[in-house]
């Protein structure tokens, strides 16, 4: 009998490669989505197309309105940032364009410190909703894709935060106190966005049909610039595996 | 200049007690309470009246569809639970009235275990909620009117838990990890129910707008024998302060 995971999945390339690691390791699949009232609402669609692709056995969409308190450019009218580093010297598309970018290291890419984008709680909000539906289903394992390398700037996404957060989840919970634990699983935490996609694509993942761009066109295009988009081309190129994304600069 | 807090608020004794307690400390609250589609949908009207009549700065309800795992009675088509220590032998309305149950003790009147009221993770929920509200609000405390004597059933209403879940709070956020750490402040977890309506008299909190029943009649009247009701009833008994609740057997 195949044991029940939930896992965390918002469309991306990193929760997606959790989702396939998760089968590779023999669970029966249960997908949730929080729709958070984010900007970038295209990734819904692509966590409906991915939970599809891999085939899980329920995918659940939870609407949630992070909006309603605000406190990251993801869910308020602050401006999503594009890449700092490089934006007093040339737009990133550009730099992008002229092979600049891609000699740079991911710390010189990525902002210092804890980035716009951050929300508040985001993590820990996203594995409590986990963690109720992983009790209803007797689950014992639940997966999230974070990663401490690529947005090391985001504190939810460390090792030490998941620890606390297993203990937290072990004591507040039914299936916690009478002994049956659960584990929280990120198998990505410590790997590079290149490995992630080496790993996904030996898994078969699809990443044409992963969403990452924080700032997309009203016609779902990627911007090419946000952090989240300089990783992903960063991760495809370092890879050596071709990026299936359309970018609004018309790169691929 | 007053420190701000928030504070959740479900419209019960203890939630409303908390609210009081944290405005004695001087704190500026903000109250949150969360519509999880529960079936007593009555005690939100209770938060509104409670965070009215307590001079919250601003209080928010959030919506989060918890049907959508079930696995509660209080969530899902399970039936209410009503005493069960008592049920074999009478009617705990008919026993009440007839002062059976005041001679009993908390633990002959409350199930054994964990009741069915359990709401898998709620309180790890509500506090990843709270957590983000007070990160956006500068609040560097979150309430919770968490008590391990009443319900000592529900595991997420334990110190332990209050305490591991503020260690990941403080691991997993932005404001955690810049050293200027949350605090999840649960005044009442030690007392008796009796204790904190003295507590809340004292602080002039009107316990008529509070609501407690789990299992109300369409109207809004309190069904008087689920474990909800009875803890309430014995509380005010044992505090010697008149229960202003309109039960719907029709006893105060």
């Amino acid at each position: 009998m195949h044991e029940n995971a939930v896992v965390l999945l918002s469309g991306g390339i990193d929760s997606s490669t959790t989702l396939a690691a998760a089968k590779r390791d023999g669970f029966t699949t249960y997908a949730l989505t929080i729709d958070y009232n984010q900007r970038h609402k295209i990734e819904l669609t692509a966590a409906c197309k991915i939970a599809k692709h891999l085939e899980v056995e329920q995918h659940k969409i939870i609407f949630l309105d992070l909006r309603t308190f605000g406190g990251s450019a993801l869910t308020s009218n602050l401006t999503v940032p594009k890449n700092r580093t490089l934006s007093d010297i040339v737009n990133p598309a550009i730099a992008w364009k002229a092979g600049i970018l891609e000699k740079l290291t991911e710390k010189e890419i990525l902002p210092q410190g804890i980035p716009l984008t951050y929300v508040p709680a985001r993590n820990t909000i996203f594995l409590a909703l986990a963690l109720a539906w992983a009790e209803v289903l007797d689950a014992f394992s639940i997966f999230i894709g974070a990663n401490a390398i690529d947005y090391s700037g985001y504190p939810d996404c460390r090792p030490e935060f998941i620890q606390a957060f297993q203990q937290a989840a072990n004591l507040g919970t039914k299936r916690g106190i009478e002994g049956a634990p659960f584990q929280i699983k990120a198998p990505l935490i410590n790997m590079t966005k290149a490995e992630i996609i080496q790993l996904g694509v030996s898994l078969g993942v699809d990443y044409s049909l992963t969403f990452s761009c924080y700032d997309p066109s009203p016609r779902g295009e990627a911007c090419g610039a946000c952090d989240s988009c300089l990783i992903r081309r960063r991760g495809f190129l370092e890879a050596g595996i071709p990026d299936p994304t359309l970018y609004r600069d018309g790169e691929a």
